[in-house]
């Protein structure tokens, strides 16, 4: 059974202010909780009902509790079996880049950001860069959406216009516009930064100064726009082709 | 003002049973009313509030009401100024694919399903066919995740085993699978149908009998998995690659 305090205490997770101040945030169901504890992350607490089988290494930060006591401290609507407040890493400035490395300027749903995370984790990107207006990377609903690749790929949270005009010359900085080059045709070196803007307004002016190759993902059809995480994807996709074509882990 | 017996008309398409009873949907916000009113489609009904700006050509059909009563009838948490019945088309059977076919075997997921017909859209696919437990196209939540889309992508509702059973030799059949070959590598000749599967399933038996060319789309990094509208857009673009690289409208 949990104390009140400690439900007081769960239930400020869901607001982000209080999720930075405490360095804490949630992780709910069974699938996620072994993405994190396996990938070395540290646990604050834990509640779970009586069913979910406790890793020995959550016994004892553990609590039993009714499902009714889960929903009151869950953040989702059908709470599954456990929720964990895990701490936040350190915040890191992000290393030089040695291969490819997605930057996001003012993305703000969540989903999108979960799901970039998820591509990025499946094509090898070595971390995201995320401007500070991004939504946040602890938001219950990307660290759901990402599927656990929230645990596995590093990301920062800096200004772009410094992080972007400090990156050396030898790195490519290319940023996806209405009217650029071809991606499919320009070339792929690495490193190289591939940097995405908000869902309405796409790249700030701060940003956009600072982009060396501006690409664009043709249209051969009808559509209005395509949705930044597709475009995130396509980019790693294209950009990261011929690795692709190589010998390498398949798996959908 | 609406009269009760609209207003529980309107609420009944909130319903899948319901809207496929009155073949009509909902469609929400001016932008969406806009893209459905310029592809053509009919309107039963429009609910605007005072400010819209009614389009001559819905004039007749349109109702004007308060913010609350929107409120009252929108399936969305924030109503947006307009909402329209819209009358669904005849179903007609698919004809043979003559360029780039995707075919969607019981995806669940309404975001999923948008986001599909989206990149459909982008990539120039000339039609989605979805199996019958696949959720349907005119859920709200897919007419928005689609930001208009679904009024200009065809979208056929057929048992998958039969269709493509049915194709002729010279359509490629592809299905994304968990190990098959590289996507990248493979021969991309159209006409083609890319056939993915249930989110947490994947490809059914009776489809996966049918399939052709089983594809993989490999792994560079960690990820667990790509998320099936994810896979369905690298796949358009891995099997457009020849005409995207080409003079073509280009815009992100």
């Amino acid at each position: 059974m949990l104390s009140a305090a400690e439900k007081k205490m769960i239930r400020t997770l869901h607001r982000k202010s209080e999720r930075q101040e405490r360095r804490l945030f949630l992780v709910e169901g069974p699938t996620l909780v072994r993405e994190a504890l396996d990938a070395g992350w540290a646990f604050e607490r834990v509640v779970a009902t009586a069913g979910w089988p406790v890793p020995p290494a959550l016994a004892s930060a553990c609590v039993t509790v009714s499902q009714d006591e889960l929903g009151a401290v869950s953040a989702m609507e059908a709470p599954n079996q456990v929720l964990a407040a895990v701490r936040m890493p350190d915040e890191a400035p992000p290393p030089q880049p040695s291969g490819l490395v997605l930057c996001l300027d003012d993305v703000q749903d969540p989903g999108n950001l979960g799901t970039i995370l998820r591509s990025a984790a499946w094509f090898g990107v070595e971390r995201v860069v995320c401007s500070p207006d991004c939504v946040e990377r602890f938001n219950p609903k990307v660290v759901q959406a990402s599927m656990g690749a929230v645990f596995r790929v590093p990301v920062h949270v800096v200004p772009l216009p410094a992080y972007l005009g400090n990156l050396p010359t030898s790195t490519a900085v290319a940023g996806a516009v209405l009217d650029g080059a071809n991606v499919y045709t320009v070339d792929h070196p690495e490193p190289a930064v591939l940097v995405l803007g908000n869902e309405a307004r796409g790249l700030s002016a701060g940003v956009m100064a600072r982009i060396r190759t501006p690409v664009t993902i043709p249209r051969l059809g009808s559509g209005e726009s395509l949705n930044v995480a597709m475009a995130a994807t396509v980019l790693c996709s294209v950009w990261r082709e011929e690795p692709l074509r190589g010998p390498s882990v398949a798996r959908l």
